[in-house]
């Protein structure tokens, strides 16, 4: 049974999770690239952020894009319609349970999707009951602790504890990311690769201050806001704090690094 | 006046830097790259670990290597001698007052050295200076804030902060990773493009597991024991915990990643 989806679904979190994929697209998709012919399961699609670039990048390939929250789905299906995206059928499904025979796909998309199950590993080893052998497994996930603020500030570790913390309540694990290669391996997983990589903005890389450490990074933070506060996970002050430094790593002498883990594997 | 090297000069610091070197190296030559004929200043060659490397990837430049320790230079030059290298001067000084003309050099190159400085910017202002315009200047430096272990482990950092703090108290950063590229600017060099490299060590990459999780950062902080523990700043069981947990990450199911700044610019 998956929680709660810890970001939310408000027009906000849509609005971010479009900078998101945009300024972080490279990272993503670079070796989500499926033979032509292909037939690929995207698990846990949310809102259709990814959905778009990979119809995009594998015109070639059919998708078929499955999301627990029908209201998450409803939007994804409009935005990939609304793009003339002809290759992507969408289902309603649990990632635990998925409607498909045994081998039916030939590949399989995963992202910022494991950070959010109470058993990640389980998962897994569904989506590769519905993989044919040989099939090529893509996953992209984040880590809570590879976040990196110059100046450095401890109210914004404070903050990350606190986001962390929430996730894991809702049995989630926002520092799932160092986990990824062992939980590819223990699901069966053939050629596990994984690769970090390395989101950085300083002064000399303005998009990346932008578009990445305040609209990517901390508008994620931002969205959690009333959850920490609502469990009492840190006080008002303490909150503002952690948002300050943020935007104070965003500033002309500031830097900031988040490291994402992109995996890939072969049923 | 510089601090003492807080990694001290033994045997094994000199054996750690080896092995530091060879799974590093891509990291850490990938730009230092110079012309042929190019005078190129290695300010804080300590042991000769980067030394050799650079002399041999760059056969038909002339490189002069100074540091503040005369232990360490003896070290170095006998090993660049040992390897048959004909382009390596060395010369005793201080980063902070060397015994150059302005613009003397066509290029210049740290790295591990920053991190030791109590006035790093002011270090930079002065290799500037010994630099023609148009020079080119590569550095390289870590930053313990990106430890990320996996399994989680609070004792590694807690570690890993006593560290930090200890090298601290002999004036330096262990955190100046993320300083680079505002350290860069503010000394008043262009085109500055920092980027990050992260060693990432899984059951997957057993030569990092051996080489970098192990050989390179444990027996880094190992050799932190003494001072970490005779300034009180942990108490034994939990540096043996802090250790221990490093010990787990290298195991089958573990991973661990450290992210280092690499960082050019000119004159």
């Amino acid at each position: 049974m998956p929680g709660v989806y810890v970001h939310g679904y408000s027009a906000e979190e849509s609005e971010r999770l479009n900078a998101q994929a945009g300024i972080l697209s490279g990272f993503i998709h670079e070796k989500a690239i499926f033979a032509p012919g292909s037939r690929v399961l995207e698990a846990g699609c949310g809102v259709g952020a990814q959905t778009i670039q990979l119809a995009q990048r594998n015109p070639e390939a059919e998708f078929v894009a499955i999301d627990y929250s029908a209201e998450s789905l409803a939007i994804a299906r409009e935005r990939v319609q609304a793009m003339g995206l002809g290759n992507v059928e969408f289902r309603h499904a649990d990632i635990h349970a998925l409607p498909f025979e045994d081998a039916e796909f030939d590949g399989a998309f995963l992202c910022f999707v494991l950070e959010h199950l109470a058993a990640p590993d389980e998962a897994l080893q569904e989506v590769r009951r519905v993989l044919r052998p040989g099939a090529k497994v893509c996953s992209f996930e984040g880590d809570h602790g590879t976040v990196l603020p110059s100046p450095d500030d401890p109210a914004i570790h404070r903050m990350v504890a606190a986001i962390v913390r929430l996730q894991s309540l809702e049995s989630g694990d926002a520092c799932i990311g160092r986990r990824l290669c062992p939980l590819l391996r223990s699901a069966g997983l053939r050629n596990v690769n994984v690769e970090p990589c390395v989101a950085y903005a300083d002064a000399t890389r303005p998009q990346w201050v932008e578009q990445f450490t305040l609209a990517t990074i901390t508008e994620m933070f931002a969205l959690q806001e009333t959850g920490v506060l609502s469990r009492g996970l840190l006080s008002e002050p303490e909150w503002r704090a952690g948002m300050k430094g943020m935007r104070r790593a965003a500033c002309e002498d500031g830097t900031f690094a988040y490291t994402f883990f992109r995996g890939t594997a072969e049923r």
